[in-house]
């Protein structure tokens, strides 16, 4: 069963992630990203895409033209868990 | 310069598309899809993503999970153009 962070876990492992922020109307971390063009947004959401299989953990996203916005949240408790900081490590670590 | 549809071409072009409809806040069509799972939305993406850039106008889309939301505007003409029916086919075409 997997459980949402707790008050001081959210704290520190947000701390440990660069522009992710806490959405305004749920329990879960947000960030955007711009790139040059359509094809390079659509070239980082590929390797996103990837990873998120491979963690058996999705983000909800959306696209115009060479912005990306990723929004993480864990569907099995309803709000953030330790999954959706792995995957946010992940993503960051992709564009560094 | 592109130009929005008039009214009676917007009529005609929607009668020839299934399941896009008029968003209720913007000139754009809209429509969303569902698969089996998160690999075979991305795939759709994917080939969605390819035929986007190849006619050089681009979806606003969204993905969470299984279900894909797509968009279409042209932004040139802030609004509905021949553009985007182009790409509706199209997409419509893939699944088909």
């Amino acid at each position: 069963m997997i459980q949402s962070l707790r008050h001081d876990e959210r704290s520190r492992a947000l701390a440990g992630l660069s522009g992710w922020k806490i959405c305004p109307d749920r329990d879960a971390i947000e960030k955007s990203f711009t790139f040059k063009d359509f094809s390079q947004a659509f070239a980082f959401m590929t390797r996103v895409a990837l990873a998120a299989e491979r963690q058996d953990h999705h983000p909800e996203w959306s696209n115009v033209y060479n912005r990306v916005t990723i929004i993480l949240s864990t569907h099995d408790c309803n709000g953030l868990s330790g999954k959706d900081i792995t995957l946010a490590h992940t993503i960051d670590t992709i564009l560094s």
